[in-house]
């Protein structure tokens, strides 16, 4: 599917043009991740048929798994009311998370105020 | 459980001093809706014990359902490994969304691109 400028310009994309989204695994229905997309990388990600996000750090491309083998094969793209935020439904590869925990949010709150440390 | 100023620190806030919250059904686990909190609407949600966000639009603390009446019992928030997303699992008085669809996810794709509009 190619998305034309009709489509694009309907999303709310933010003060950089982007959009969160949010990864969700599609058969355990945890909550992965989050990451942000450019218009680019949702194109790319339609083409490729994986999670393909934009790296605000590295500032490009950026397809998930690709160093790690922990690749997200979309599943569904779902779109929120107000068009500012995508829901991923994958089936992932392997863990979502850099630390190799299956969700980046491995720890609740009580957990965080014991040990307010970043990964 | 107040939140002291290490913890806030902790945290990584956005240039506006927020933190996206993705909210998913504890019971069903169906990702409702996502939603952008402060340091006082954090603090004010572990105080009632329900979802209150920072409402980027009219700038002032939003407890979700105050005028709707649907609002999102809090049973745990998580935190992502590098502490930039919350994660509200929570038990809905009533629909998410404004539309009183039950989330603000209620399309794919294919239906946004074939009907691409904002509610």
């Amino acid at each position: 599917m190619n998305l034309d400028a009709d489509v694009l310009a309907a999303f709310k994309w933010d003060d950089r043009d982007l959009i969160p989204a949010i990864v969700q695994d599609a058969r355990t229905r945890e909550v992965l991740m989050m990451a942000y997309m450019n218009a680019a990388s949702l194109q790319r990600s339609l083409d490729l048929g994986e999670a393909v996000f934009w790296s605000r750090s590295r500032g490009e491309l950026w397809r998930k798994g690709a160093t790690s083998g922990n690749t997200q094969r979309l599943v569904e793209i779902r779109v929120d009311c107000d068009a500012d935020t995508l829901l991923l439904l994958v089936e992932p590869a392997g863990p979502a998370c850099h630390t190799l925990e299956q969700t980046c949010f491995f720890r609740n709150l009580d957990e965080f105020v014991a040990k307010p440390q970043r990964f």
